[in-house]
């Protein structure tokens, strides 16, 4: 299995340019996750062929307009098409008023159950099944908000089928060989693990730092993640606009991903002042050279 | 003087086809009026180029989020870019309630100030200076819902110069003589207004029905409008769901214009079930010929 990530938003909070604000698909295992919802993430989704009933979780880092706007029109229009099926939104506690709010004022009952997780503080898992695990972790920004961290499970080992077959395992016992246990016979004969199967992939992870100011702590928890998306509001001669506003330079971006050895970086929330984007892209490259620019429409598969 | 339209949205609740919610905008004399404001109004307008600070009044006809969800986003931008000037809203009085909420979530203080002028039921005077004069009316849709008629004032009467200055009447009564009264000079001599100027040109008129049920109470207001917009969500064999979700029919759109004798009408707000609205279009001008499909960054003059 592997992640494929789509963006569909990667401006700051004015869009221009043709960019668009805060939104991007995570797709693992057949399932879209819809990280942030900015304005028209319900267009974009319909111009990248994104289904929205293939949607069930939506994870809304904070609430700032450019990150959540486009969430009342997708859920309409998901309970105009029919929908049925629950879905979760992973949210500070205020988007519910919000919504319930909107939903009244147009006299509106959905179809469809929405389940709001609210954030706790601190790092915490929020959802985990077979193969995957989301955690929500501290951004330092203006309000309170979340950064996500999608790590997939350790995958079952891979058997050398020759050589089990040569050894006489059982077939059901091959679940118990996948999952790493030796295998012992009736005469007490031990068969060892390492001996039969091969290393799986290693597990994949996706980190997404939607608004932040630069923040050290953060590396722990990023540390060799195999894709992290990371905001670069400003370049780095505007610094003091980034501290004053809590976000990240390009430069400083760099450094992050650098400092967590990152394998690849991707980073976006790009300012209206900038037209142009090489120039970020190329002061990030300066101290982080995997990385790219958050283009709408494009999938990163990793 | 004269009305430009421009079109920024043309779709009913669901975008679909690349056409986008409910969004116009209205251009006299030098002013914009922005007419109802649905998800992604502020990128249509970088789309077509138009300024949000020349904005100073803005219609939202109903709370129905296709009509209303671009406007948080819209005045955020406007906040951000700098604005200071005031801005007017009219409305239904539970869009200041969201609005308030969404800001103050958002921690935003905004450095304009807005102000909600409420719907009051009946047909009503919204505004009027020199020039214009906006009137709100009833539609009749699924949530309180009006529409709007923007009415130029009567024009001052042209003075055929030649005569005014052979008849050697004062510059000083030159305002009065346009006003359309008679000059009468130191000797009691009467000079007839009507020989010394000629009729303005008539006086223009536009009307928005943005969402609302076959209505023929509106003919009454709607007579004779220049340009009126209708919405034609259905064709005419929809006619029993259009009933029951309060919208009309392409057909009806048309029969309305022709009872109310407007000059041209647009139709719009077009369901996401129709891909090509040429259908709709025909089944309008097999009632009423003149009229166009609102389509996305066309301009009406009229």
């Amino acid at each position: 299995m592997s992640f494929e990530l789509l963006i569909l938003g990667s401006s700051s909070a004015t869009p221009a340019h043709q960019r668009n604000p805060a939104a991007q698909v995570l797709t693992f295992n057949d399932k879209n996750y819809l990280i942030d919802c900015g304005e028209a993430t319900q267009m974009q989704m319909q111009r990248y062929k994104v289904k929205a009933h293939r949607i069930d979780k939506i994870f809304i880092s904070h609430l700032h307009g450019d990150h959540y706007l486009g969430l009342m029109g997708l859920l309409s229009s998901m309970h105009l098409q029919g929908r049925e099926r629950e879905l979760t939104i992973y949210c500070q506690p205020e988007l519910k008023d919000i919504l319930a709010l909107q939903f009244q004022v147009s006299d509106t009952a959905l179809r469809f159950v929405i389940n709001y997780q609210f954030f706790t503080p601190g790092t915490e898992v929020l959802f985990e099944d077979e193969q995957i695990r989301v955690i929500a972790f501290e951004l330092n920004h203006r309000v309170p908000c979340k950064g996500f961290l999608f790590c997939e499970k350790p995958r079952q080992r891979n058997l050398i089928i020759e050589k089990v077959q040569n050894a006489g395992i059982p077939l059901d016992f091959y679940q118990e060989l996948k999952a790493g246990k030796d295998y012992c016979d009736n005469n007490g004969l031990v068969f060892k693990n390492k001996d039969l199967t091969i290393d799986p992939p290693a597990s994949k992870s996706y980190a997404y730092c939607s608004d932040t100011l630069y923040q050290e702590s953060l590396i722990p928890i990023l540390k060799g993640v195999d894709l992290l998306y990371h905001e670069a509001t400003f370049m780095h001669d505007l610094l003091d606009r980034a501290n004053e506003t809590y976000h990240t330079t390009s430069l400083q971006a760099g450094q992050i991903a650098s400092k967590a050895q990152v394998k690849k970086l991707i980073i976006g929330h790009f300012s209206a002042r900038y037209k142009d984007l090489n120039p970020l892209l190329e002061e990030t490259k300066s101290v982080f050279a995997p990385v790219y620019l958050a283009e709408e429409g494009l999938v990163y598969n990793f």
